[in-house]
């Protein structure tokens, strides 16, 4: 219900602004946009239809341009920036933190992106230069070299000054970092420790070291681990040497997560996190039908099992009626295990030292919902049908079908992340699979052998 | 691969606990587990089977017992409780925040719950019942009435001589908060400011008052969106009077997050976010048998289905074993709108306004997608069996349940939305439903009317 609340809300905005757009009057939609921050104008920019999606990017202040590109999917970027003249993206990108533009860079027409590095001065444009010289998905790419340092030996006194000579601090700045004269990384010094400590209070008894940096390769997963383990709002990034080369913030962690539970969801349904709700029809079918086709052939698979009993299905069509019933039992209590474990993995729970016990486990469950539905099962095909022996057969196919779709559920996604697939994306079309042809098997191969003897 | 490298780490971890306690030798472990933050902790207990989690949760340091048990799942902090004295507990809960003891407390003992009530002076203890009051998953039952306030009428030097005599300030506290003397909210300044200014500057120069507090009743959803649409680090709670009650921290809305995905994720497949990969086989059974039941009932629906056409099948064999075919890709279609739809309606990007153009487009995609994998299917089909006019009844029947799936898809979740029913959990069971019903009445029907003229 809490969720329908807030959907209640979302929507009552963009039913207003949908009416607004509908009567031609845009006075009242600039308005009512510009009251929004960026990453809510993106959402909802994401939530309309490409012609009213044009209209709105229209009325969106410049300023906020930048800022809203960096909140949409890749899909709905692209349509963005195709409504963009060069000009009018060099403007938009220009003051962006280096963190978020090396984010958008690589979608920017090339032509664009030479502006754009024309446009910063020099020191930006290393910064960009060397946060792009790292892979995507590390923390060499999610950070912003925009830090504030200190030395040891001074004092708090000392370093306040400096901090009101400086003036404003990055965004989400809650520690200062303590660097060596080569600045190597040596600890972090929080703002509240300034705040409540005596002006005369030496740096050194300030600084917790406890802490240790990140790694500028640390995967993005990691980083957001370690955010997540420490409670963390922001994190300095080191190399090799342990040089400070920037910090992360937990506004970026929050959206790796947010995209991890995107891939997920999405990714099961063969699906890509930045899918447009409202992409391109064309688009849509071409990545679908890539999908479709790949279930397409293990359909086939478990279809070419059932004609293997063709004979079989002849003489006792009642096996058609249910079989579809034993296969897609199977399917059920195997995603079951499946979701779990994809989880498990994700959280690094499951590995070599405890996947025997999750096994038993898991057969264990699965031989107590067989045989329990296998009763049900049993009992509503004998007064269907009135045939014991079938009764027998399909209750024994579907035991047996449920302690492969346990085993499935459990191997498939430990073998699939042990030859470095992603579990979430190919486990569900592996796992169905089996217990398709397994559910098929069990149940026309038994009434052969036990009914047409 | 990213997840990969994280996952490997901490397999390692769990490898080398695994080896020291399979060896008997609790030293080595005790010190790899007080290395670990609480929630590494919970991460650790929540991957070991019962017996082994026994023997870890016993090595913890009793300092940090109280945030491990925060920070594991309901069915773990379960057992975990179980093996504690009444004392223990006790002593592990009452040095935790307001805001972490009022989400342990409902599974502790009443005895346990006296006891602790009894431990806490008076002004924790109404503080306590205060957050209580609250409903879950609303900002009142997340906040922490722990709150650094300060008046208007002062200037940067005053509040920082306040804040040294005050000594440490709470967790993540990156604002203070200005009130009236009614203690209503007035804004907030950040810690920043007050470093950044001299110490001369009037507080009132430096209050941000743009940013409006979140009421106590607002839900958990609504409030993990707040946040990260504006990128807060911490955020004042008030109730209808504008009085300032407390405040809300990112760690608990980054929990809040990864809670939603795991609701999202598990759901789909009937399970239970606060489900414990080792939970007892007896309590996994039951659960999973109310699932399986459901869906065995799904599956009768579509069986009987089947059932009308025996005489067909009897006829046609062949369309016993193509029919699933036709069944299975309606469902595989619908799961991936399905998909992209609850994703939009978490979003709040889907409704009344834009409900009709996409369905369009997704009758298009379906159109595009049936007539393209139904003339592959056709194909195929030809080649196996050699009719020309069963090729033609499956390409048709395929087409017209891809249709079908797509408006499934978009319809389902939109009406048990508005029936107040989370479309994550149920959506799945009764779009599959559509696309076996429809699936077999489709290409069986087509097959009667055409085949057996």
């Amino acid at each position: 219900m809490a969720e329908a609340i807030r959907h209640e809300k979302t929507a009552r905005q963009l039913r207003l602004l949908s009416d607004a757009l509908d009567s031609g009057r845009l006075g009242p939609v600039r308005r009512l946009v510009n009251t929004l921050s960026p990453a809510e104008i993106g959402n909802l920019l994401e939530s309309l239809p490409p012609a009213k999606r044009t209209v709105v990017w229209g009325l969106v202040d410049p300023e906020d341009d930048g800022e809203v590109l960096v909140h949409v999917g890749d899909d709905v970027r692209e349509s963005l920036l195709a409504e963009m003249d060069p000009d009018e993206i060099v403007a938009a990108v220009e003051d962006l933190d280096i963190d978020d533009l090396a984010d958008l860079v690589e979608d920017l027409p090339d032509t664009v992106i030479d502006e754009v590095l024309k446009s910063m001065d020099r020191e930006n444009r290393e910064r960009l230069e060397q946060v792009l010289s790292y892979d995507e998905d590390t923390a060499g790419r999610l950070m912003n070299p925009d830090v504030v340092t200190v030395r040891t030996d001074t004092t708090v006194d000392v370093v306040l000054r400096y901090l009101r000579l400086r003036g404003e601090l990055p965004d989400h700045t809650d520690h200062l970092y303590v660097v060596s004269r080569r600045h190597q990384y040596l600890g972090r010094i929080a703002l509240q420790a300034l705040l409540t400590h005596e002006p005369g209070t030496p740096i050194n008894q300030l600084i917790d070291d406890e802490q240790p940096a990140l790694g500028v390769d640390e995967s993005s997963d990691e980083v957001a681990r370690q955010f997540s383990d420490h409670d963390w709002i922001s994190a300095p990034i080191v190399d090799d040497n342990n040089i400070l080369l920037g910090r992360i913030t937990i506004d970026d962690v929050v959206d790796i997560i947010r995209e991890q539970a995107e891939h997920q969801v999405l990714g099961a349904a063969g699906l890509d996190e930045d899918e447009d709700l409202f992409s391109p029809v064309r688009r849509a079918f071409r990545r679908r039908l890539l999908w479709l086709s790949i279930n397409l052939g293990t359909a086939f698979l478990a279809a070419s099992v059932v004609g293997q009993f063709e004979g079989t299905i002849e003489k006792i069509v009642a096996l058609a009626v249910l079989m579809p019933i034993v296969a897609g039992m199977g399917g059920n209590a195997g995603t079951q295990v499946l979701a779990l474990m994809v989880r498990g993995l994700a959280l690094g729970q499951v590995g070599a030292s405890n996947v025997r016990v999750l096994l038993w486990k898991e057969l264990r469950v699965a031989l107590m919902n067989g045989l329990s539905l296998g009763i049900v099962l049993g009992a509503i095909v004998f007064f269907w049908f009135g045939d014991g022996v079938l009764s027998l057969v399909i209750a024994s196919a579907l035991t047996v079908n449920l302690v492969f779709a346990a085993t499935a559920g459990v191997l498939v996604p430990l073998t699939l992340r042990r030859m470095g697939f992603d579990p979430a994306l190919a486990g569900g079309v592996i796992l169905t699979t089996v217990t398709d042809v397994m559910g098929f098997l069990a149940f026309l191969g038994l009434a052969t052998l036990v009914l047409l003897r």
